[in-house]
């Protein structure tokens, strides 16, 4: 009878929903409670989410879906560790390997950086993927060992814990089988409740648009950036969201050890196109708003600083020494192994560079550098270099781009997909903005 | 990995319907069938379902569903059966009880009825609980026996077999939790899958409008009816749908054997009002479409012909024999036991009599005529007799209502929400047209 009644109750706030009325922060964490608890059965809890893809959500009851997810788990106290703690969130791209720079820039000028990433998906990379691809490291660490490290060197990076967020695990697997994944406002609440969990004071988001993101058109990147922004002040944090290109990949490498190998020369003092440019940016917000620089330009300059200094390099070594890592990778990146097939992209005719960034990340996850079912383990030297930028003027026969795997079918099969990645346009192709808004 | 594909499938069908975009009948059998046979898991069911409800479904796609639906069970082939067999459905409402009626008068005229009914549901009676009150009556023929009684007599009335549109049954269910119940394209599917299974040539539909109604609109019944007829059109059937008036209980008696009594009474020629107009005018309609008139004025004529010749009463008796009934109570229905608590509802004072017909029907089944939850089981005497119609002139004192039953705690709850269910208005209350409109 009681079950009964609970479940009568849940359809009169699915009906709610589903007649655009708006729903109390109790009546969305009677739900999100309900469905983590399993009193509120995964049959209701998808009409919910479809009645809500539909009819949308509030900015009030976005703040309260975030709430019901964040206090699902535990809210880590970092107020132990001195300093603004900061984070930094990317919605998502190929070949965006910032975090391995900028949070040991960061942390390099003084800002405790408390990082926790997640997997490759789709077309995209995940920094997990990436780290865990350096002998030894481990991202693993508890809850203890994560605060440890973080005390000890100002920043850490681990991967989702079971403690942080779990409505959000059952709530994304769900979405994903229900066709309610691009929804602003369920994007948003899962983003947030996670970053939120970490214990952090501010946020740099990243969010990315383009044919290579998952907000392809500017609008729905500029809607999402803007709940965001707006959930991220609801809980009072400091927020800074840039919208980044995303139709090329960012940087010249893609791939779970080749994104560390280019990590480690920017943050050595090469410049890679776009990605040093970036980096700096992105720390540079980080460096401000963890109260260390007056504004972004002067962010900007010290994070530069800390890479011609070589306190940001010397910092990740740390980082990674602390994680359990085996470091003379990274000290010495040349001589880890190296994959054993490689081919030569070349351009077929004379004309400009354009890319399919999409087609482009699934190429590395075919060469075997990310996941075509959950239970794929990607191969850590697999991926795909990239010879020119988007508008770039080639002749027949230049070099576009390597691609190479341990896996020659793999290999061949990422060879295959490259004429659909990177194409030659007889016309001139634009060179795209890579920083197209700063919101805050 | 089949499974997971299919799964996949299933998401870029919800997606399909998510995004406005029509389904074709194949992707609906798809997911109709997976669902019933257990592939298409409820929560990604319930999903499209909430996305059909909000984005509709056109009268192509309601098609489909109906057909889905209609085969995934056994489609009964009365061809052996001479004549066009034709049932009526009601949408539902509170002493609604013409099946009782025209089934008799559409067979004593020479036309083959095969009426597969329902139980009561919330606030409305259900044709087989009325007929169960008549000692014996077995609803649950199997159907090779529905066929016999059928073609012995040319009327048979029996309950929702296992073989007729099993997809209904948990799709329907599915709905009932997750808020998806009120949609016009899944209850037009629900209806004609069940109607049609039964093997009929030509159907008279019954929509309901009003405050007693699931359509409380009259533009929600308009819509209904107009997806009814036109499914039916697209299934071959010949169809009329009336839209009837259901702001006030038809008839004087609600109830489950006080219904069959009320029935028996009409049959015998007793004027009952509204109730004896609406029996003679969907007979008619069933006459007409059976092919045993020239249009709709002589149907009625004819039935209102087998009420006066006695030819209706017979067959009734003749129906109910062959279906196992004792028929003393129908030859001597004041022999029937009473019930064993009695109140009469006196009008408080002078005035226009109005009615909230959901509220009639609830204090019938609080009185015990229905079911408030799933296993209740109805008393059989119990009920409401009312004295007058809407709009009629009372005085203080007045005879409105009798409430009865044999559990006397029922009926005073069902006499506390009499002042609910019947008011009365200082000023004069409008008479309702019973019968609306008329689609064919």
């Amino acid at each position: 009878m009681i079950n009964e009644r609970k479940m009568m109750n849940t359809v009169e706030l699915i009906r709610k929903k589903r007649n655009r009325e708006e729903l109390t922060s109790e009546e969305i964490s009677q739900l999100i409670n309900g469905y983590t608890k399993g009193t509120v059965p995964d049959y209701q809890f998808s009409s919910f989410l479809m009645a809500g893809f539909l009819n949308g959500f509030t900015e009030a009851e976005t703040t309260a879906l975030t709430s019901a997810m964040l206090y699902s788990g535990k809210v880590l106290d970092l107020s132990a560790i001195k300093g603004i703690k900061v984070d930094k969130h990317s919605t998502g791209g190929v070949g965006d390997k910032t975090s391995l720079i900028i949070a040991p820039i960061a942390a390099a000028a003084g800002v405790p950086v408390p990082m926790i990433s997640g997997r490759a998906l789709g077309h995209t990379g995940g920094t997990l993927d990436k780290l865990e691809s350096i002998p030894g490291f481990r991202t693993d660490l508890n809850l203890a060992e994560y605060k440890k490290v973080l005390k000890k060197c100002s920043a850490v990076l681990i991967g989702q814990t079971k403690e942080i967020a779990p409505a959000d695990k059952g709530i994304y697997a769900l979405r994903d089988v229900t066709a309610t994944v691009e929804s602003i406002p369920l994007i948003t609440a899962s983003i947030m409740s996670k970053k939120l969990a970490e214990g952090i004071d501010a946020l740099v988001l990243d969010v990315k648009t383009g044919n290579g993101a998952f907000m392809r058109s500017y609008s729905d990147a500029q809607k999402l950036a803007a709940s965001l922004v707006s959930t991220a002040k609801r809980f009072n944090k400091k927020v800074i969201a840039y919208i980044t290109d995303m139709n090329q990949p960012l940087g010249r490498f893609t791939g779970n050890w080749p994104e560390v190998y280019e990590s480690l020369l920017v943050l050595q003092g090469y410049h890679s196109p776009r990605l040093t440019e970036l980096s700096i940016e992105l720390a540079g917000a980080m460096i401000f708003l963890g109260g260390k620089a007056k504004n972004l330009s002067e962010g900007r300059f010290i994070a530069a600083e800390m890479i011609t200094s070589g306190k940001a390099f010397d910092k990740f070594l740390q980082i990674a020494k602390l994680q359990g890592a085996n470091i003379k990778y990274l000290e010495n990146p040349d001589s880890y192994p190296k994959p054993r097939y490689s081919a030569e992209y070349l351009a077929a005719r004379d004309g400009y560079i354009n890319y399919d960034c999409f087609q482009s990340g699934m190429a590395a996850v075919e060469a075997g550098a990310g996941r075509l079912t959950k239970d794929d383990k990607p191969d850590k030297k697999a991926g795909i270099i990239t010879g020119k930028l988007k508008g770039e003027k080639v002749k027949k026969g230049d070099r576009l781009a390597s691609v190479f795997g341990d896996n020659k079918e793999k290999v061949l099969r990422a060879m295959q997909r490259m004429p659909l990645a990177i194409t030659i346009s007889a016309k001139p192709v634009p060179k795209d903005k890579l920083i197209r808004k700063v919101i805050s």
